[in-house]
């Protein structure tokens, strides 16, 4: 089994904390983005869609795409259930981590892709408009996002799952794009204190 | 248990069409996009993202997000499966899925929101360049997708998931935008007339 990783990029990251919290060790490969090495010829018989992370399986076969490569370890190893248990809660679950992919990692990924210099070459064309856009859409998620957690520990309720994960790579990603949680969003600043505090968050 | 539902929208059909795959029939209240009702007080009380669809369980409690809806009818009825058996399966599903949502389904909702006049007032701003920026990642995916269909009936292996819903929903979506599956994509054509022959697919 080999992961083909890629530094700082949020996607990659959300694997790494995932594994950190099974405490699963598995042998890496670097894919060096700011080269483009993810549109090799040699990586894109890899993962056709040019993109970080891919998880090869022994057989050969690959998984690409952050969530299903993490959902392949959850069923490898259940514990502890990061995509929660039982229907009603594994499904909550599945809604706060798409509700923290959709409506800040996506946006925050947007605000660096079209409008940062270093990605002029990855990302064509650059649309500054929808960078502009997207910057909203993060403080009201986030604002939205305090609420919740004012009456709970974690994203999606009482327990650390993979919500926090994506909520967490997502908060941290805000900064290459000189956006910053508000002081007054006092909910979501204890929340991000508590899920960088897990040795995790180093991965 | 109640399906908030929103007619032709894209999202609310994926979760319909699942249901009739499984079928599983349910009590649905249909809300009105035209004349926005997802933002009503009423609405925004069950779902304050303001989205459909949302489910709302015997005990109150809402489910929102598509694929989190169509994951709660599936552990509860696991029969036919549709979003796979097994750790690798289940995987290249989810991969699949989400290569539809991400590569087709997103850029075809993005060319409508964002040039079609009818929007203008759900989606502010309307961001022109971005949905022209959206419509050649449409057809390279469609391409890519041609190639993989050559060897195998459905988008993600040798039975029907969720993943070929994701993509039915994404191409009949391309009509409102006014683009279409290229005459040369036959491989495509011949899924998308297969599952569209599905009962499901009146859905």
């Amino acid at each position: 089994m080999k992961l083909y990783d890629g530094g700082r990029a949020p996607n990659p990251r959300r694997v790494r904390i995932f594994l950190a919290e099974k405490g699963i060790k598995i042998p890496t490969e670097q894919i060096d983005l700011g080269r483009l090495q993810q549109r090799s010829d040699a990586y894109t018989a890899i993962n056709p869609m040019q993109r970080v992370p891919a998880l090869a399986v022994d057989d050969g076969t690959v998984i690409a795409e952050s969530i299903a490569i993490c959902r392949y370890f959850e069923t490898l190893q259940p514990d502890p259930p990061l995509f929660g248990r039982g229907a009603l809660d594994s499904a909550l679950i599945e809604m706060w981590n798409r509700r923290a992919e959709l409506h800040l990692l996506f946006p925050v990924a947007s605000v660096f892709q079209h409008l940062h210099p270093a990605m002029k070459e990855m990302v064509n064309p650059q649309v500054p408009a929808w960078a502009e856009a997207n910057k909203p859409r993060v403080f009201e998620f986030l604002n939205f996002l305090d609420g919740e957690l004012r009456s709970r520990p974690y994203v999606a309720g009482g327990e650390y799952t993979v919500a926090d994960i994506t909520a967490l790579v997502a908060v941290d990603f805000m900064r290459v794009s000189k956006m910053a949680v508000p002081e007054s969003l006092s909910h979501v600043r204890r929340w991000h204190e508590a899920v960088s505090a897990r040795p995790s968050a180093a991965a």
